[in-house]
């Protein structure tokens, strides 16, 4: 199943199933709850299976494409991110460790933004860089559980783009401004996707790809990340984990399209701004990981 | 005004206003909201002022002792914390930059706990040290305020112990444990703190005073800190932002008692456990910034 975060002409939080280039409103299938958190939020904190809450689904397909889309989860409980987790990123940015001596950093909730937003670059005098990433939300609660049972605990699939300035600020700052994480633009649901390792992402700037990995490259695996996450903190419904990114992290700037695509997830496309962009205030330009100081074209295959 | 969250006996979210040793209930003035969110969140989030809110409180006192307290804010949106933020501190740390430098970093909203809760050490093998900090709630929505600004946003004021384990990993893991936040025991709101600059913080494990320093010494004061952080990331009611720790950080182990105290917001204590530690599964120990290898005694002044 393929699901949708989107917003109703009176702005209110909505998710519906896709079918083919339509979806389907699912929102009246919610538990009635008067709350602040999104239609997406109140789905996965149901507790029902998925399936089961959305077997009733009735009602007339709209045009995907006139919908405005929200954020996958509008509003996550935390964004957890693994730092160096492939080895040719690790080998391209000269870092000595990997996501086993780093562990996990996180991103601020608020720096999300939906498919077709735009990417908003603080500062003039600073590098940026996309980061192409498969992403995962939560949709059981998880602590401490082991690599064989957190698949359990996943409700889907997302592409993320984990956007990055350079420097030797703390990641939590350098990857947290509002509009650092486009995600969506589906939440596919585990029996869709295939096998984890069989998954092959990629990224693009322009028209130009950056990024070509198979997901099988990834240090730690997507249960490893999770069951160690769990170790850490308490997964909660709405959770999102993002994996790591592959070689070919590279500066994006104003006017730039940036696209990540896993071919079972879609393809998520995103603008960028440099309007309204100030001196950075802070001083760590030439500290911190050293990232490649040219784009290396991928290679066909 | 001084306010607590805690729950009731069927397990609900509360808040209440204390006055002298008693609390009176105040959830009933909140706006009637299924949703899942905390008392406190409700409370923080409902647009009019605090002081409308609660005037119309009328209830019999109950005594403070008798509450179950809750983490002041259950379920913050976000933990905003400032790394090196006190002299004393960079130089006990050997750290080559402060704040300034390294910008902000953010602790797992999962890792908050209440007054009287214990921190639970997870691992047999890997040093924790204690870090006693002011810390301000967000009442009011914030994005690229100035400093003049700042204050206008803050809900109140509270205590915060920023546990930390120490090592090469990303901030992030290190000070996202669940149990990793003590934060209470009450929101005190500005009327009532007087000028920040008179704030005196001190720590204690066991008896000994390990932390006494004045808030007057940070090195980015309460404005500059939420004008920064909000030019990051926008800033919503019910986050938090910890200002950093004084010199006088010091290991804390299974059977300590830790509180740290501001005269104008109360004292925060917990106990410490490391009951179930493991062993640590990943590989910083021998990176990072280096800590002082033996607590300091605080001279008496």
């Amino acid at each position: 199943m393929k699901i949708v975060s989107y917003r109703d002409e009176a702005g209110g939080s909505r998710v519906g199933v896709v079918v083919d280039d339509a979806v389907i409103d699912a929102t009246g299938l919610l538990r009635p709850q008067a709350g602040g958190t999104s239609a997406m939020r109140r789905l996965l904190e149901d507790g029902r299976p998925l399936e089961d809450i959305l077997s009733g689904l009735d009602g007339d397909p709209m045009p995907l494409d006139d919908l405005r889309l929200d954020p996958i989860v509008p509003d996550p409980g935390k964004i957890i991110a693994a730092p160096v987790n492939y080895f040719d990123h690790k080998a391209e940015m000269q870092e000595a460790y990997h996501v086993d001596s780093l562990g996990l950093f996180l991103k601020a909730p608020s720096s999300v933004i939906a498919a077709g937003e735009h990417i908003r670059l603080p500062y003039t005098d600073r590098r940026f860089d996309q980061e192409g990433e498969l992403a995962l939300v939560i949709g059981r609660r998880a602590s401490h559980v082991t690599t064989e049972e957190a698949l359990d605990h996943v409700a889907g699939y997302t592409l993320l783009l984990d956007i990055t300035m350079r420097g030797g600020e703390d990641r939590s700052t350098r990857k947290s401004f509002d509009t650092f994480t486009p995600i969506g633009p589906f939440l596919v649901t585990p029996d869709e996707t295939g096998p984890l390792a069989s998954l092959r992402l990629r990224t693009w700037v322009g028209g130009e790809l950056r990024q070509d990995a198979d997901i099988a490259d990834l240090i730690w695996d997507v249960p490893q990340l999770i069951a160690y996450a769990s170790s850490v903190m308490t997964l909660h419904p709405g959770d999102v984990i993002t994996t790591g990114t592959p070689a070919g992290v590279g500066q994006i700037g104003h006017g730039d399209r940036v696209a990540v695509a896993i071919e079972q997830l879609g393809r998520l496309e995103v603008g960028v701004t440099s309007e309204g962009a100030v001196a950075c205030p802070t001083k760590g330009a030439t500290t911190g990981p050293r990232p490649p100081a040219t784009v290396t074209p991928v290679r066909a295959r």
